[in-house]
C-alpha cells in the first residue's frame, strides 16, 4: 500500500510554520508497512489544491499511484480552511452536517466556557459517504473517505488538522479505518519498518562508530550513528513482514551494541538522561540534591520536568553569587578567594555543603564558565567542575571541558548532560 | 517570479528528518518578492525525481508554472546522492568536473586531516552550462542552472545540500545568481513580504483578537493572531515593492497595536519573556531571587540562560519538599499544615522568606500543581499561587489556573510565563 502526504496551508509556503507532520506521519506509516513515495505542500487555494490532488492520483508511472492520500491542515473554522469542502467539490460529492460532530463541537465550547460562533459548525460538515475521525483535543474532526468510485480504482483519503498534537491524537483512528480498507480489498502489506535509537554519552560520534564498525555494514537491521543534542544516537532500522518480527531482528543487535559500549550507554527510545537518573533514584529510594552555578537551574528543571519527581527531589539551589555559595552552602571564603569560584575545591565544598543542607542521599554540584563572558586564560569558556557527594563516601570531583564554538545554551545543556551522566554512573556502582 | 521547492531524500519519506529547509527558504524567497506555490518531497529514486520535476514544470494551470526550481538534498558523496546527475540526465546535458570545486574539496580534506576518497570528487561534477554555488562549510557545492533551452520557456534551477547550515550559508550566492537571471530576462519582481511578530501574555487569543478587531481587517500589513508556547503572537505581514517599504508599512500599525494592548505586551521579534525581564532588571540595577516549587527550577533556568545573568541573579532555590520550605525559607509549619503547600499564604511566606534569605531587591515565589499527580478537588492540576515580595512593599499573591488538557511540561512552562510576566509588570510600575 502506498501513501502520498499533502499538507495544506499558505502559512507553510510563507515559511511561518515548519511541516513537522510529514515526518511524524511518515514514520508511523513506515511502521504500518505503508510506503510513502511523495510529500506535497500547497496553499489555501482551491484550484491549486485540486491540481495537486489530481497530479498525485495520476503520476507519470501508474505504479507510483497512491492507495491513500493523507491531508493535514485546512480544517479550521475560518474562510481559509477549505480542505474538506474542496475535496468534496473535486469528487463532486455533496456535503452534510455530521450530527455527532456538531454536538461534540457545541459541548467543547460549553466546557471551555467560550461562545461558539456559527463558523465553528462548518467544522462538522463532511461528504455524505465519508466517516468521521474524532478529534479529542479540538473542534476540528477529520474524515476517512473511500474515494474509489471517483478515482475509478481503489483509493481512500484521510484528513487531519495541522496542529500536531491534535493530528497525533487522531491518527490511530484514521489508521484503523485504513487497515479495514486494506483488509476489505486485500491490499498487500509492505514491509514494516521499525526503528530504535540507542543513546550514548561521553564518547564522540566517530569514536563510537569505530568501536561499532563491524555493525555498521549490517543489512537488517541497519546501524547508523547520529549526533544528537549533547549525545550520540545509534539508530537501528529493521524491515520485516510485521512490526513484531522487525522488533525481533533489532533485539539481539541492540543487546550486542549496548554490551560493546556499556560505559557510555544512556538508554533507548526517546529516553533522556534525566529519565534514566530519575528511574534509578526512584528504584533505589534515594534522593538527590543539586547545587548549581553555571547551569542556573537547568539540572533541577530537567529532573523535575518528570511526573513523580517529588520521590527524589527535596531541595535544589542555584548559588550564582560567590557570597551565596558561602552563606547557603558553607563554601570557604578563603578557598573562593584563593582558588576562584570555578575550581575543584569549590565544586567539592558545594557538594558536601549541599548534602548537609538538604539531608539527601546524594548531592551534585557544578561550577563553571558557560560564557560568553567570564572567561580567563586559566578558566576558558566551556570549563566546569562537577562535584558528587554521598554519605559515608569521599566527595568526587570531575573536570570537564566542552568542545569549542558552542553557544551558551549548548554549553549549559552539555554541562547538565555531563552532570546527570556522572550521577547515573555513580548510581550504577 | 514563482518558485517550486523540491526536497530530495528517502530519509524525509521515512520520517527520519524533518524538512525545515522548506520553511526557511520560503521565508527568504518571500522577502525577496518570489512567490512559492508548491513544496514537494521525493526519495533518492531517479525515475521519481524526474517525474516530480516534469510535473512541477507543467502544472495543470500554466500560470502556476515555476520560474525557478529549488532543490535541497542529494548532493552528498554516496551512491544515493544523485540530484545533479539526475537533472543532467533529464535535461539531456553532459556533465564535467569543475576544476575549482575539485581543488576546494581536496583542500577541505587536507584541512580536516581526513583522507579523500574518489567518491568525494563526484561532488565536483556539474552540467556543462551550470554555474557553481560555493559551499563554505562542506564538500558539496550546489549549482545554478539556466534550463530555459530545455524547458522551452524561461526557467532556472538551483541545488543546495540538505544540511541546513550549509544550505543557509550558500543561499545568498544562489539568490544573487537568481537576481541576475531575473534582471537579464526582465522578470517582474513580486512584492517583498516582511513579517513582524508581537508577543502578548495574560490574554486569550480570541480576547486579544476582539480587542484588536479593527486591525484584523487590515489589508497591508495584515494582522493575524497565533497561539504560541504559553503566549499569544500577533503577526503583521506587509507587502511592498521593497523590504524597506514593507517595514515602513508595518511600523505605525505595530505602534498602535502595542498602544492598544500595552498591559499584555511582552515584546517583538524573537523576544522571550525572560529577556524582557532580564533587560528591565539590568537597566534598573535590581536583583531578583526565585523560590520555586512546582516549576522545579525552570524560572531560574530561563533567567540564567541569558548572557550577563549574573547582573541580576544571586540565589535561587527549589524547595520541593514541605520541610525544606520551612527550613530554608521560614514558611510556618502550621500554615503549611492548615492551608496546604499550594496556598496563598505559603506563596506569600515563600516570597518574603526568599527576599530575606537572598538579600535581593525582589523575590518571586511559586507553588502549585503541575500534575499529573498531586491534585485534589480544592487544588486541581494547573492551579498555582505566585508570590512577589519587594522591600518596603506588601507582598502580592496571584492565583492562576492553566487551561485544561495541558501536559506537565506545558503547565510548567505556562506557570513560568505567568510568574515572569508578573515580575515584568511589577518592574513597570
Amino acid at each position: 500500500m502506498k501513501a502520498h502526504l499533502i499538507a495544506i496551508g499558505t502559512e507553510l509556503l510563507l515559511g511561518d510554520v515548519i511541516n513537522s507532520n510529514a515526518a511524524w506521519l511518515s514514520e508511523q506509516l513506515a511502521r504500518a508497512g505503508i510506503d510513502v513515495y511523495f510529500h506535497s505542500t500547497v496553499g489555501d487555494n482551491p484550484q491549486r489544491i485540486k491540481a495537486i490532488v489530481k497530479g498525485a492520483l495520476t503520476p507519470e508511472n501508474p505504479q507510483d499511484a497512491p492507495d491513500v492520500l493523507i491531508f493535514t491542515g485546512g480544517l479550521g473554522p475560518t474562510e481559509d480552511d477549505l480542505t474538506i469542502a474542496t475535496l468534496a467539490d473535486l469528487f463532486d460529492s455533496s456535503m452534510m452536517v455530521d450530527v455527532e460532530s456538531a454536538a461534540k463541537i457545541e459541548a467543547f465550547f460549553k466546557q471551555v466556557n467560550r461562545p461558539m460562533v456559527s463558523s465553528n459548525l462548518k467544522q462538522a460538515q463532511r461528504p455524505e459517504s465519508a466517516q468521521v475521525i474524532d478529534n479529542p483535543l479540538g473542534t476540528a474532526p477529520g474524515i476517512f473517505w473511500d474515494i474509489s468510485q471517483y478515482t475509478q480504482r481503489l483509493c481512500c483519503l484521510m484528513t487531519f488538522p495541522g496542529v500536531p498534537r491534535e493530528m497525533k491524537a487522531m491518527f490511530p483512528q484514521g489508521l484503523a479505518y485504513m487497515e479495514a480498507f486494506k483488509q476489505q480489498y486485500g491490499f498487500q502489506t509492505g514491509l514494516a519498518i521499525v526503528k530504535q535509537s540507542l543513546h550514548f554519552f561521553g564518547i564522540g560520534e566517530s569514536q563510537l562508530a569505530e568501536q561499532l564498525a563491524d555493525f555498521m555494514g549490517n543489512a537488517n537491521p541497519t546501524v547508523a550513528p547520529y549526533v544528537g543534542q549533547g549525545q550520540v544516537r545509534i539508530r537501528l532500522t529493521a524491515k520485516a513482514a510485521s512490526q513484531a518480527e522487525a522488533q525481533k531482528l533489532i533485539e539481539p543487535v541492540k543487546q550486542q551494541i549496548i554490551q560493546r559500549a556499556r560505559e557510555y550507554y544512556i538508554g533507548d527510545g526517546e529516553a533522556q538522561l534525566e529519565q534514566m537518573v530519575a528511574s534509578r533514584l526512584t528504584t533505589l529510594h534515594k534522593s538527590l540534591a543539586v547545587a548549581e552555578s553555571c547551569t542556573g537551574g537547568l539540572i533541577s528543571q530537567r529532573l523535575t520536568s518528570l511526573p513523580g519527581s517529588s520521590a527524589y527531589t527535596r531541595l535544589n539551589v542555584v548559588t550564582y553569587a560567590n557570597d551565596q555559595k558561602s552563606k547557603v552552602l558553607g563554601v570557604s571564603a578563603e578557598v573562593l578567594d584563593s582558588q576562584g569560584a570555578v575550581s575543584e575545591a569549590v565544586a567539592a565544598q558545594m557538594a558536601t555543603g549541599m548534602l548537609a543542607l538538604s539531608g539527601c542521599d546524594l548531592a551534585l554540584s557544578i561550577t563553571g564558565i558557560a560564557g560568553p563572558g567570564g572567561a580567563s586564560p586559566d578558566n576558558p569558556v566551556g570549563l566546569a567542575y562537577i562535584g558528587l557527594a554521598q554519605r559515608d563516601h569521599p566527595v568526587k570531583v570531575f573536570r570537564i571541558q566542552a568542545i569549542p564554538k558552542l553557544n551558551r545554551q549548548d554549553i549549559q545543556f552539555w554541562f547538565s548532560q555531563s552532570a546527570l551522566f556522572s550521577v547515573l554512573k555513580a548510581l550504577e556502582d
